[in-house]
């Protein structure tokens, strides 16, 4: 029964792609015409690219789940009791990712401060949370068979520990995170919806085969995969139409409002599907990124306004863009980071003299460019090919893990 | 214990309406640097206002109310079953409003097209309608005693008659409603918010007066009145600092987020508290002002782009905006509203004559036009004065009809 209703969301996804399709181009003009476009700075031509075009997708994405809420409704209508837990969690959801597509929105119009961009996604998710904590859910972590073994002689480990509140604040972090991890991997052609739709379309792979490994329809995990599928086939198709318009050369831009849409989405998703720790492995992409990117985000290095990387007209290719400032500008833990990343080749620096005070020069601290480093300049397309191979690589070895791998560490594996 | 809630929540309010005061103050600048601006037509200046600043009081709302929901989730903890109907009805509600706000900032960004408009809200209403279906509400309304004696000698009607899906065709049409109607009676300074505030301090009274009336806690009249204030106490903190701010003279101007959140946090709440027949009474202004709109909105009459009234500076007051249009342009339903409405003193017309052809003038069918075609030129203040006193004297009205006449006609008032 529960598959005839993800024949009716793949058939809903595909009817919201076509519209998605359309309405992008009903817009471009009128994104134009009120003066909402980026100017790409990787072209000749800086033409002026409409902006945030996430917004239409992510309309369209609501209206295929607000027509689809109805159907799973109508088989749990004939059950002796009604499954509320399942309807909240379709809710719940709902509002997490709502409210992420309003804050990105307002991003986008508005530039709001940092302190409002974490503060909000923390607070929208509450709901989830919440209804994860009523309806009973898992907050148990399976721990390794190695780990218990090492320990035995110390102290008798079970085989799950119930780490309670610990893992509400992990799904939160999840969610912040997840919000936010796509909008710093992002400034070249096609990168923000290519990563979306690598990561997404794999979870749904993922999905499908943890649906045909719990054969028995009535389990808890065959719902949970089944929900996020419900999530997740329209947010891959709207996606997948985005990214068409968004590829080399953009013909749109998506904004904030996408990047927070596909993040909230994906945490959803992980969060109601209970696979939260599998999901950071088809973000493993996002966390290098993010981990790399941390001495110019917490300022322990000097951060310029923009960090894409630069552009040459006689080539038509891109090469790492440089952060300079000077060496006295320092401070101890950016120089400690600086000396590291260097001494394992993971960081372009080169000291220079100008008016007798010497400067550092070192590339702006994001995969892009350290990509850049080591391919040297690249043409935009083919440097996001690279980094959506990468992305790739990524899923198949999460695969590898948590169905190879996973089994080996692990005696129970869900 | 809900009391103690309810304390809770309107402490929390007063919080979001601090926080609102300083943001509006904050992003006031940032609006006018990223062009986010109307003019006002009816000043001498016609300085930039900052536009819409009702999305930054929308998002203060929500956060109030993330805030606030695991609160009466502490108390049902406690119990021995915990009552999903009731997290449904806030979350379904949440999902109704953030949607009408992101609705509402992109129809202010991108002007959307009318179909979209009223197809979203539809759409986004299906999770509480659907929530309000799964809780077995009812459908059922009161007879009048008065009909029942009427139609005795001929038929035996029940005290209360069950409609079944023709109140959820109400009730849809109620939310369609609700959304657009405040962005239908608009243009002059503090307007817009000064209706809302005056309908949503209107009805937080009735919620208090009923929840006094049932003061068993247990029972459902109580809970549904109880909700209705925990949407409604952090919405008017929020609408009264943005009528401060957008009183004559604005500093602000609230935009079309504003008019669709303030429409379906009121019909939200009138559908969760069951009072939706009774919300309508608030809303006599609107309905009238619809009523008197169809002509000009359904171009049964030719619609300028612009129905505010105009400003004449040397007088520094507003008076009737015309419509002007050929007679035998005007199509024959027009032409019997117009003649209707005319022998009952209700229309301005006046015929001329140019380069041989017949000219119909009109005031623009808004009751704010109506209000000037009686009461002459006025200044702008006096007029959002004379508005809010008509908008108080309906509620005063309807606690008349609804507590004093309904008990008149029915034998069982809830």
């Amino acid at each position: 029964m529960s598959l005839i209703f993800l024949a009716i969301n793949g058939g809903l996804s595909a009817v919201g792609a076509v519209i998605c399709y359309q309405l992008i181009l009903t817009y471009i003009p009128i994104f134009i015409a009120r003066k909402m476009y980026g100017n790409d700075q990787c072209k000749v031509s800086n033409a002026p690219v409409p902006e945030p075009m996430g917004v239409i997708c992510a309309a369209v994405y609501l209206i295929v789940m607000f027509m689809f809420i109805p159907f799973p409704f109508l088989e749990w209508k004939g059950q002796s009791e009604f499954p509320y837990e399942k309807l909240l969690a379709l809710l719940s959801g709902l509002i997490s990712i709502s409210t992420a597509i309003l804050l990105g929105f307002a991003d986008d119009m508005l530039d709001l401060k940092w302190r409002h961009k974490l503060l909000f996604p923390t607070l929208s998710s509450l709901p989830l949370l919440m209804v994860y904590y009523v309806s009973g859910n898992s907050t148990t972590v399976i721990v390794p068979t190695i780990v218990r073994h090492l320990v035995q002689p110390i102290v008798l480990l079970p085989v799950t520990i119930n780490i309670s509140f610990i893992y509400y604040i992990f799904m939160g972090m999840v969610i912040v995170f997840c919000t936010n991890a796509i909008n710093i991997l992002a400034g070249i052609n096609g990168l923000e919806s290519g990563q979306s739709l690598v990561i997404s379309a794999s979870v749904c792979l993922f999905n499908f085969v943890q649906i045909f490994r719990f054969s028995a329809e009535n389990s808890t995990g065959f719902w949970h995969h089944t929900i996020s599928l419900y999530f997740l086939l329209p947010f891959t198709a709207c996606t997948a139409i985005l990214f068409y318009f968004n590829k080399y050369p953009s013909r749109v831009f998506v904004g904030d409002t996408f990047c927070y849409w596909s993040g909230m989405t994906l945490a959803v998703v992980s969060i109601l599907g209970h696979f939260s720790k599998t999901l950071m492995l088809f973000f493993v992409p996002q966390i290098i990124n993010f981990l790399y990117s941390i001495p110019q985000l917490f300022h322990l290095v000097p951060c310029p306004r923009h960090r894409l990387p630069k552009y040459d007209p006689k080539t038509d290719t891109v090469s790492m863009s440089i952060a300079e400032f000077k060496k006295t500008d320092l401070k101890r833990l950016g120089a400690l980071f600086i000396a590291v990343c260097k001494s394992i080749g993971m960081l372009h620096v080169k000291e220079v003299e100008k008016d007798g005070e010497i400067y550092l020069q070192i590339n702006n601290l994001t995969i892009i460019n350290l990509v850049l480093k080591f391919a040297g300049p690249l043409h935009e397309k083919t440097l996001n090919d690279v980094l959506m191979s990468i992305q790739i690589l990524c899923s198949l070895l999460a695969f590898f893990i948590r169905f190879y791998l996973a089994s080996l560490f692990y005696d129970v594996v869900e």
